[in-house]
This record gives C-alpha cells, sequence and structure tokens, in this order.
C-alpha cells in the first residue's frame, strides 16, 4: 500500500521519477479486443509535453511512449499493458543545492521525514513528470470509453482573476495555449500571466472536466461513490487543493428549492434532467447527465524570488531556486485531470456490471 | 466492490437501511489494547441524533449503539468490532407514495437504474441514517488516535451567506445548536435558517474539520496522497459537492510568492511552517502543521414545496414530499465528517509505519 | 487488512468470537434481484450445527440466523446483507484455566505473541464458530450460483485409513452422519472414529468439493488464478494443511502423457475434454470441466489426553482439556469448504464479466 | 482485478509476455534504506535461467535484469522500484503451428474462451516466462527479509518416485543440477528424468521450502492466515496442483495425540515446540518455528509424443508439438517457489506491524 496502484478493476501502477531512466506504467485488467497504438497514447502524451509554449519549462523532452507488453496485432489482449517513456534531458547539477534544504511548497521535507532521504534530483518522485504515468495510462482508458460513445473533456476555467464566460464552448480550448476556450478570457490570462513570470511569481487557476455519455447507474453507493473516487482521482494529482462536482461549494449557498434538478421526460420517452446542478451524480451514483468536476491547482511553488526557509541542518536561510520551471501548472495539467477523470469512470463502470442479477444471467446465458 | 467497505489496515465495513432492523459497522484492523466502551462510542453518535434541536428531523431514535464483539475486559483485542444501532420508530407508511416517483435531489432514480429496484422506505441504503455506522467506527478511531494525542475536531464554517469570524476559537462550537464556534454567525444562521423553514426551503453550509498533532510522514506520495484519501472519504458523505484542503479554490487565485509556506525552526530545534496555506500536506504527505478540511453540503433535497419530476411509468408530475426531514444536513453532518476524517488519518498512519528500513528494524528486534 | 474480509467483487467481512454475544457476518457486492430468506441460509447452517450426531461436540447450539439488512421484498438489493447467530449456551467457566497455559496445536500462543493478549473464552476469534460466518455467506453465494445453473457441493473423502471407492456418487452423502457417500467406507471410519474417542483420541481426514456447470474463463492468468484463489479460501479454513487441485499430489507422480487432458468435440459441437485430470482449471482459468477441490485437515487439537505444555510464565506443565470437543472436525467442515468455495467461484465469476470489449459492448447497449 | 498485482504493502505487479519485448515488474511499498543492487537480482535470476543443463529448454536466454527506478545511491527509496528483463531469442515462428488448435495441458482454449483471441506465440502471457517478474520481485522481498534474519529456501525435494532422504540437509541444494539435495537421489532423478526424455515425455515433482527466522506473530487470524496466503500464492504459479504446510496431507491420517506439537521452555527462557507437524503455523499465525511448505508441479505439458486434441474450428486432429522446452518443470521453479514465499512473508510481516497498540505507541513516540 505505497499507493502506485490506482483501480479496483481496470488497475493502473505508474512508476519513476524525474531523473531516473524514466517514466513507466502498467495497466493492468484493460479489457480484451480494444484497437490501441502507440501514437493514440502519444498523442495524449504531447498535450503536457513541456517546452511547447512560453508558459511551460524550457526543459525539452520528446516524452516518447513505447508500449512494451499487451498488445498483439494492435489490439489489447486483456493482459498487463506496460508502457514506458525514457528520460532523456536530466540536468541533475541543477538540483544538488536543494538537497541540502526544504523548498518552499515542494514535498522535499515531507519526504525525508517519510524515507529517511529522498532521490532530490528534480523532485524526484514527487515531480510533476510522474503524470506521464497517468497520460499514457489515461490514453488507455479513453480508447475503452470511445468503443461505449463516452468522452471525457476538461479545459482551463480559470487562470488567476480571469474566468471563461458561462456557457463556453469547450471545444475551442485546443485554439489557445493556455486550453482555456474562451479566448477573450485566455488573452487576458496570458497577460496577467506574463507580468506575474516577470516579477518571478507563479500563477494558480482551475481545470473543468465534463464526462458525456455515461450510462446511469455508474458508481457504489455509499464508500465508493463516483464522486468520492472523483475526488480521490483528481486530488491525488500534485498542487490539486480543491475538488468541485456539479455546483460545488455554490451549492452550499444555495436552497433546496434552487439546488434541486426537477426531472422532466424526453420526447423519446427517456428520463433527463432538467438542470443539472448536482454535476451528473445522485447519491453517489451517475445519473446520465453530464459529470462536471472542476479542480483548483495552486501556483507552482518553485519560483525565482528569494525565499525563506531551513536546510537539512535546521539552520534558516535565503535561497534562490534555480532550474527549468513552469510559471503555471494548469495548461499541462489539463490532460491530466482528464486522465484521472476517465481512469475513474473506466474502473467504476466496469465495477457497475455486476449490480443486477438479471442482467449477469443475460450475459452469462448469451 | 460495492464499496462498503473503507481503507487497508484499518477497515471499516457498513451496512444497514433507514428502515430495516438497525445499522451497523464492522471495524477490522484495529490494533489490540485499547480502551473502548459503548458510552465512548455513543457520544459520538449522540451529536448526530435526530430530535435535539429545532434545525433537525423530529424523528425521534435513541440510536442507542451496542458492541457485539472485539472487545475483552473493557479492551479492543485486534479482531473485528461489531457494533449495531437498532432502528426504532419506522414510518414506513409516509414513504408509500414515494414508491411511485423520483424526488428531485434524491438518489431514487439512479438506485433504480444501478438496481432495477430500491427499498424506498426512508431512503433504503441512500438515506443519511447509514453515517450512524461512520460515527460509529469514527468514534473507534478517535480512541486510536487519542491514544497517539492527536485530536479531530470538526465545525460549522458557513450556513448559507454566515461564515464565521477568522481565526474563531473552534472549541466553542459545542455552545451552538448549529456547531457553529462563532456565536454572533450562529446567531444570523439561526434567524436565516428560520426564515427558509417558514418558505418550505433548505439550506446548504460548508463544515470545516482541523486534525492536530499528526506526525509528518502520514500519506503516500502518488495516488493514496493523504489528501486525495481525505477527499474521497469526506466526499463519500452524501451532499457533499466540493472538498478543499489548507486554503483550497483561494490557492488557485494566489501566486507562487503569497502561497508558498516557509520552513522555520522553533525554538526546541524541530522544523515547522512560518504559515499553512497548504493546510498541513506537502506532496500528499503530513508535514506536522494542522491538517485543515473543508467540505461544502448541498441544501437538503427534500423541501416542503411543491416540485415537478417524473413517475415510474415516466410521467411528468408535481409532488409534495411529506414526512420528517431536517431544513439543513449541516450541524449534524459536522461529526460524520470529523468521523471520515478520523479514519482516513487512523488508516494512513498505520501505513505509514512501513516506509522505512530503519524503523522496521527497530521495531523487529524489540 | 486484518484479513477479516473476503473477495473483490463480491465481499465477506466475518466478525464474533466463540464466548461473545454472537457471530455475523456482512456480504456487501451481491447482486440484487436474487430471491433469498432465512430459511434458505438456514439449511446451510443447519449442516454445520454441533450437537446433531455422537460426533460432534455435545455443545448444543441453535444457530438460528436472523437477517438484518439487504432484503427488501424477499430479494436481495444490491447493498449488504448483514446476518447474525446470537451465542447461546456460553460456558465460558470450562475456559478460565486455558487463558493461563498454551494448548498444543491451537492458537493460544499465536495470539498472545500477536495481540499481547487474547479473548481465551472458547478460542474467542480463533473458535471454529468463525465458519458460521463463512456458511451463511456461503449460503448468499449458492443462491447466486443457482441462478446460473452451477452447483457447489463438498462430501468426506477419507477419515483415518477409510476412503471412499472410486466413482462414489457423491449425492448420497447425506445419508452418512460423517458426509461419506460411500456407506460401506463411512460404517468402517465411524468405527474408527468410535475407537479413537474411547482412545480421548481425535482423527483428521479429506474433504473433496466439485463444483458443476461453471463456464470456462473464470479466474485470472497470473496472481489470482481460479486454483490460486481456492487454495487461499480454504486454506483459510482453520485445521486445514493442504490443498488439491484435480490430481494434486498424484500429478506430481505422473508424466506429461499420461497427466495431459486431451480436448475433444462433443455431439452438439462444444469442446470438452476426454479426461479431468486438471480438475477443472488450465492456466488458472477454468476449462468448463467440474473442477475439483480437495482439503486435507489435521485431527482436532483438543484432546482428553495428558498432554505436556507450557504456561504463561514460562512453565512446563502436564494439562487435561476439559470442555465440549468434536472429536473430528471433517463432517462439520463439510459445508464449510463447499462455502468457502462457492464465494471464491462467485467473486472469479463477476470479475470475469470485464474481460472482453465486445461483451462489455452488448452489455451497455442493451 | 486481472490479477497481475500481489501483495497488500508490498505490491508487485508483474507484466510481459514470453514473445513480446519483455517481462517486468514494479515492486511497490518496499520500505526506504535497503541496499539493493541488480547483482543481487540477477543472481537470483540466474536460478532460472534456462540453458543451463540439460534439463532445462534450450532457448538461451541471458535473462539480464535492469533496474529502473526506486533506487538512489544503492538503496531502496520507498518509491517503486521497476525492472524489466528484455526478450532476446523469440523464435515465433515455432509457434505460429499452434496458434490454430488448443494445446493439452496449456491454457490456449481457456484463454480463447476468457479473451476471445491470445497471443499465441510461446504462451504469451501465460508462459513460464512470466516467473522472471516473481523472481525479481522476490529477490527484492529477500534483501528486506535478510535485514530481518529471515531467510527463505526452497529445494527439491522429489522427482518421479525419487524423494530425498529425511533428514537432508538443504544447503548442499546447489550441488545438484536438479537443486535436489540429497546427491543419492537426484542421481536417481537424473536418470529416470533421461529415461522419460528419451520417451518424449516430461515428468512432475515436488518442491519444498523451509522459512527459517520469522517471528511469532505473522499472519492474519481469519481469511488472511499466512498459510492461506502462502498457499495462494504458491498455487499462483503455473503447474502447481497441490500445496502443503507441514505435514500436510499426513496430518489427515494424523491422531490428535501424534499430530499435537507441545509447547517447550527453551535454556533462554523462550518457548518453542517439541515438533513441528503444524509447520510454523497455528491458527494462522506464526509460532516462531520454522515454516515448512510444499508444492506439487504437474509434469510439463509441452511433450514431443503424437496428442490427441481439438482444433479452433473444433476438429479433432493429432498434434506433435515442436519448440524448445523443459522435460521438468521443477528445477528452475525452485526458486519461483523460494520467490512467492519470500513475497507473502515480507507482506504479512509488514501488515503485522499494525496489530498491538502499545508497539505502535513506542514506534510513533520514538
Amino acid at each position: 500500500m505505497a499507493g502506485s496502484t490506482y483501480g479496483t478493476i481496470f488497475q493502473v501502477t505508474s512508476w519513476g521519477e524525474s531523473h531516473g531512466k524514466g517514466i513507466g506504467v502498467v495497466v493492468d485488467g484493460c479489457p480484451a479486443g480494444i484497437q490501441l497504438s502507440e501514437e493514440w497514447i502519444q498523442s495524449f502524451l504531447n498535450r503536457r509535453k513541456p517546452g511547447t509554449t512560453r508558459y511551460s519549462t524550457p526543459r525539452k523532452e520528446e516524452d516518447k511512449v513505447e508500449i512494451l507488453s499487451g498488445l498483439f496485432e494492435g489490439k489489447t489482449t486483456g493482459t498487463p499493458i506496460s508502457m514506458i517513456v525514457f528520460n532523456e534531458t536530466q540536468r541533475s547539477k541543477d538540483y544538488k543545492e536543494i538537497a541540502s534544504y526544504y523548498r518552499p511548497g515542494h514535498a522535499d521535507y515531507t519526504f525525508d521525514e517519510k524515507y529517511g532521504f529522498r532521490d532530490y534530483r528534480g523532485g524526484g518522485r514527487s515531480s510533476g513528470r510522474e503524470t506521464i504515468a497517468r497520460v499514457a495510462a489515461g490514453a488507455v482508458a479513453q480508447a475503452f470509453l470511445q468503443e461505449l460513445g463516452i468522452t471525457v473533456e476538461a479545459y482551463t476555467k480559470k487562470i488567476g482573476p480571469y474566468e471563461i464566460a458561462e456557457n463556453t464552448d469547450y471545444k475551442k480550448r485546443f485554439e489557445s495555449p493556455l486550453y482555456m476556450p474562451d479566448l477573450n478570457a485566455s488573452q487576458r490570462a496570458e497577460e496577467y500571466l506574463c507580468q506575474k513570470m516577470q516579477e518571478k511569481d507563479s500563477v494558480g487557476g482551475v481545470v473543468e472536466c465534463v464526462v458525456n455519455g455515461c450510462p446511469a447507474g455508474v458508481g457504489e453507493p455509499v464508500f465508493r461513490k463516483l464522486d468520492a473516487e472523483l475526488a480521490a482521482g483528481i486530488m491525488s494529482i500534485g498542487a490539486v487543493k480543491g475538488v468541485e462536482i456539479g455546483d460545488g461549494f455554490l451549492a452550499a449557498d444555495a436552497t433546496g428549492s434552487t439546488n434541486n434538478d426537477g426531472f422532466i421526460r424526453r420526447e423519446d420517452g427517456t428520463i433527463a434532467k432538467s438542470t443539472n446542478h448536482a454535476g451528473g451524480i445522485l447519491g453517489g451514483i451517475s445519473d446520465g447527465s453530464p459529470i462536471i468536476i472542476r479542480a483548483a491547482f495552486k501556483p507552482t511553488p518553485s519560483i525565482f524570488q528569494t525565499q525563506h526557509t531551513v536546510n537539512k541542518k535546521g539552520e534558516e536561510i535565503d535561497i534562490a531556486i534555480k532550474g527549468r520551471h513552469d510559471p503555471i501548472i494548469v495548461p499541462r495539467a489539463v490532460v491530466v485531470v482528464e486522465s484521472m477523470a476517465a481512469l475513474t469512470v473506466t474502473d467504476l463502470l466496469l465495477c457497475s456490471m455486476t449490480s443486477r442479477m438479471d442482467r449477469i444471467k443475460e450475459f452469462y446465458h448469451r
């Protein structure tokens, strides 16, 4: 239980450090017969690759994925899919210095307390590079969900004080270097970001994720509610400090008469809701409406201003962090949020196949 | 994986429905040798008992707990602790009607989709009464944490627009019928609540929870981060729509220079932080500062106003809910938040004993 | 991870001690819509009830089961099924003495080492009474399997040197007080048993279990092989010291040419095997043939002869055990073996629904 | 739950196929601070490497392991240890033919039933090469256990009718090409094996494993007994058809008076047992004596004699298997048994640290 494995049926095991030989992931429990290729995985990884805009670390990494197992003639075999991305531009010398002190906002101190020492090169295991494993695995989950007509799409909702307008068409997110689909807001966020970069500071923001096409009935009613599992998955992304479902914290200010979503009957006779304050989940179980998730990201802790901290000897010192760092985590984290949501929905969707005897009988008497 | 079990080492299994014979819980993995009694458990259950103020359902239930196993001569034996609260005042006839339609904001529709039918009496398994199991188990976790000098305390932070002042002493929470430690804010929240009750409406709010005394090093660095597990535990409480750690969504608006917590050296030579924006967790691992968690609760979905919905035949209808319902969930949920936090910290604290070879050797060569 | 929970999808949590208030079990993950009653559960429990023959402890217990949750109008609801059997004839005074020393062959010493002390009354948690939980849960699994036309049937294969003849019709097992379907062997085993009882000694034996109707494809190919999970489930029954699948240890003496089972084509075009040395499992996955499992039970450790041991002060002493004990565990354990096999097959059968994308699509596009 | 992950705290995830790019394993939950190197891992892998004696497949593979993560300056960091062995001599053309039919004794048929198709090259995922992952992970467990003075040692006990003499010193196992410590028996087994090879047949056998130095108190009392977990681990090795603890099936023939192990007091005041029929486990918990496990291996199913079977079209055919195959699995499996035992004991030993409040307090108030 060192917690590098995620999921119950669709199980993902992440490994690797920022400046080790590579980052990898094993996806176990992926159903057999899904078309999958390195190109597909790569298309997701490219969205988190550094060095593509001025708002991300200049560390140039191709982050090229290799699939090592679990495929046969282009299809998943039902056995573990092992994927690896080798690390390429490791400038470990940048990190020699930080071995001796505790960077504010980083996991240096807590790793030392937990393990007695740490691989300090580039954050080691607590580096953002670990999310390569999540995105590669998430891409497999997306291939699975696609077969069922389910989409999982995330985008930047807010950066600093700049938020996208309501009802923005999030399909436009790829037109913005910040994955912010309201191009007006995106423009202003860029300006804000540039200013903060000049001030040697960093910025936070909010990512929103929408799951469309998930059938009603996914999620378990008590501890393993769909929203609880989504919260765990999203909060497990480094730098996330808050998670909301549907109206989230706004629901706390509402009253029952405004927050309740009435049920309606669609023209085709199926049941839907007239509003979606609940964000697609009732009692921990999907209700067939779009599932809405939001994640609050803190500003990148690595800033170039002088900061006050303590070294390993326990002496208070002033430090100035060097190296290559993103001034904001949010744009590259968009695909990570998508991945964790896709992994979670996939896992619970598979778990939910066993809830009804009538359907199990149908399944086995095929 | 129907998800009624929570935790890896300290494992809690909840069972029971609102109008069945009772609600119960099995706590497995509790260490041997902890003093425990029904009185201790009861003192926590009394805080969620209905009918104690005008702001909770008038359903009168003693909710008396009985310990059925796992104790010997007043101490835990290391084997499963089974606890039960028998249901007493079941007025199932109130619920006959709701069997036929889907209440807005409730899990009626999603249960029917998931299971094909449902025990409609009082919400069945999705009733708030299920939290009896969580509170009874949480009380066991609190007994464990007390032995290590760790406290877990929650209180009402906000109801509708009324929020407690900063730096309120949360120990005063028991002086307010709403568990709101700022008695001035509590007074105004009561007035607001009364008004909404007259309007046949309901109200939401925010609960905050503080964990003191947790040593640094608890939590795992990737998927099973302490904050991720807390988010899952808290979000698994019915009606919770958002979870924050430390500054939460405010951190998304901040910059690195204001959000980073610098490390300092205490007079006794130990290391601390000058601020606590991170809420006691860095890289998913406790840093020794107080752990701060917040939960947003939606308004009670059961309101007495007429609502529009659909019945099981798929016809749109207008309904008026009867029965006994809380106009606000928050005050009774305070101890539930506390319980889920206590369970989560306990479990990860036990898991964290195995992270260092030097300490394992010390342990086994005792 | 104190290990009182069994299974991944179909999860069983056992609790209770021999001389506590009762023994119980929570079955989580049972699909909704299965007809179930206390009478059905009781019919399985009656087969392990003491006091029905001269070969079991004279402790008279009705072992009457009560279902506390998870049923609605006679059907499972998909939520946890909690069951309890209250303990009735607790003669704890018989056990005062054994508190002070370690009985040979019992868990007294290991419990003290593990937990620091123990509930010594009647073996506490390590008592055979714990199997009530397994049998009650197993009965739920049997109800599930029955819906799919799968049977799980165990019987006594051997007691001391007396073994049933090959090709014995195991349906006759209920005609023997020892559940030994070869009535001739049963007769001789009874005589052997009576002799050993007169010598104040106890006897061991072998139980065999056959699963019919399990479809091919159940079980996972690496660690969670069907045979591996069966081995764990059966070996977790107290007093079991060996487990075999198919030819078991005899396969170690065989050669490939005699041990391999050739595939054949049935008249209806389906594929079968000409022999079944493999016991219905190939590569950890069911092959459609009957699944054959055997368990070796050691003799009851509680015997009335004088034995040499050590007391808690570390002094060597001679002891003579009093109380009520079975001279043989095997006959009452038959239904326990059946139960563990039923639980294991049920769990893996549910897990196996997710192995193929084509079937998942069919399932969700119903 | 496709079951490629093993363990709760010390978690091992295996991946890879016989003729894919490689075989690998991720070890998560290994404590920080253990000295580890590729040389150490390799020394275990070399014991299962093919082509070293005439009794194993002539497929020449170096099976060279590479550690990709989890080490820093020669020590484990507490984060996942990823290891890989690239496949080298893949002669896939040998396997084209077997794609079309079901080999007796192999998993071809069950894989097709479970997944709809299979990677038929060299057995794919069900190949014995998968055990590379187990042995590499087992070597990490052995490094852990060594720090606590615990040894896990296996050897060949029996091949065909030839068994080692009682009280054979198993340290001599490395002097026999069959890892059979009684060199006289080994000689006769070799002759028997040669004869069967000439007859184009294959042979089975029994492996025994001894764990020394395990403290009392390891294992959980109900479902996750030490013996139950060992049984699962050992039975999950391909070709194992039976598992015994201590006297195993012989205990079924014994009486209580001969099978019980009396407790005695050692000179130094500690408690021991005068005999060890129980094989070091009482009530599922280690008792401080050597832990004794035995595994029955069936003969290699791949034999060069003509066999009768069915092809994918359902036609009965006669086949003659080609390719490179071991005439016996046992000698190369010795280190695999050792590895699964080491993994199991390691995991339960870590789990067992949380059973007593007094020791937990001591641990945290260090």
